[in-house]
């Protein structure tokens, strides 16, 4: 039974995640009802990432064993045509080993935080990114951010509901870069905690208006009490964008 | 009394257009509605362009009179707070000399039509994109585009309901650009008549799939005729981009 490697991008504002759960709708629950609209038959499709409701993918990876063989590009264009009218495109499809896993295979997981930093309304990125209309100081975000790098215990960045074993982490980058009014946050690791990111981005934010100095930054991360981070940057700005095999 | 000129970032998806209409909500009317808000008087807000129903601005330019005297950016503040929640953001208002006219002393105007080639359904740019699945020729529809450069009788190109004087327009630039599966189409003229970007792009998009050839294009501009025309495309991709004064 041939198993199929997918990427896939969405627009996360309608979804309660990529996991499928009672509350309401999900990518993986769309991308299985289009599977088995296809096949006939149901077929877990597994993630590499639970992206939490709200936060978009450039290219989140799955996979997913088929019975019926499918040439790559007719699975690619029947899930698309399944998955209509859903803000999801199944970008590509391709035939990969038994032993590929979507979530275990995984190497490296890279995401970008969009800020708009304005004054003016949103336009035509209403749910795309966090607009703050205070001037950030993303020099000393950026200085302090390099504060996370490296192998650490995360409990400040993490969820509470977070269900990883161990809340130790390697962060192999978290860089701020300012283009004009647009700053991005990208950072790349193994693997990240429940709300990490969005959590290290909101205290980030915080350095950023000055409210909390570098070593405030490395004083939260130090504290290992959740009580100690900033606020949790809302999903609009977030993006899954590569998993590295 | 104060002229002030203003900058405006807009999805036009919700409208009818920029210009105030009969046949539902429009950019001018929203603008109009904010600057009554502050004011207390109606002031009429004049445009540099009318962009169509559906069609966006990253930079409209419009101008305003208003008697009470207001800091630049107070203004554009006051307007962005009472725009919300309509996707219109003003970007920067300034104090211009009363000669200062945004239709009329604009001396070019510069649109980018956006093309996502591409079999995926849209996921994140649904509405601001223009997707089409069979692969376009690019060079192709970029050399034939030169032949409309320069100046024409561009009735080929213009909707029936156009009511400049003149067909007669002088082109500057029409280049096609691919960045991976996004395509661009970058245009500016001093003005343009109504719908020609769309008509121009609906055209290259049939030299682009290999139903036209460049000469074909160049025959349909010397028919000077409406019927001559290629489709229209779609507003979704088309941003006015920019103002010259």
């Amino acid at each position: 039974m041939p198993r199929y490697k997918l990427i896939i991008e969405y627009d996360g504002a309608p979804y309660c995640g990529w996991q499928i759960q009672d509350n309401g709708p999900s990518v993986q629950g769309a991308l299985e009802d289009a599977v088995k609209a296809i096949c006939g038959t149901f077929v877990r499709v597994n993630g590499a990432g639970r992206t939490d409701a709200g936060v978009h993918a450039l290219a989140q990876v799955a996979h997913c064993d088929i019975e019926k063989p499918f040439a790559p590009g007719r699975l690619r264009d029947g899930l698309n045509a399944h998955l209509r009218p859903h803000p999801i495109g199944v970008l590509s499809a391709e035939i990969v080993p038994d032993d590929f896993e979507a979530r275990f295979s995984a190497i490296k997981r890279h995401y970008v935080y969009r800020i708009s930093n304005r004054r003016a309304n949103l336009a035509l990125e209403i749910g795309k990114v966090w607009r703050l209309p205070r001037r950030l100081d993303t020099q000393a975000m950026h200085a302090a951010a390099q504060r996370l790098i490296g192998k650490h215990d995360f409990t400040t960045f993490r969820d509470t509901e977070c269900q990883a074993k161990s809340p130790d982490k390697t962060l192999d980058q978290l860089d701020v870069i300012r283009d004009g009014d647009n700053v991005s946050i990208v950072t790349s690791a193994r693997s990240f905690l429940h709300s990490q990111v969005r959590s290290m981005v909101g205290s980030l934010v915080w350095v950023g208006e000055g409210r909390w100095s570098a070593d405030d930054l490395a004083a939260a991360l130090a504290a290992r009490a959740r009580t100690a981070c900033g606020p949790v940057a809302p999903p609009d700005g977030l993006y899954l964008v590569k998993v590295d095999y």
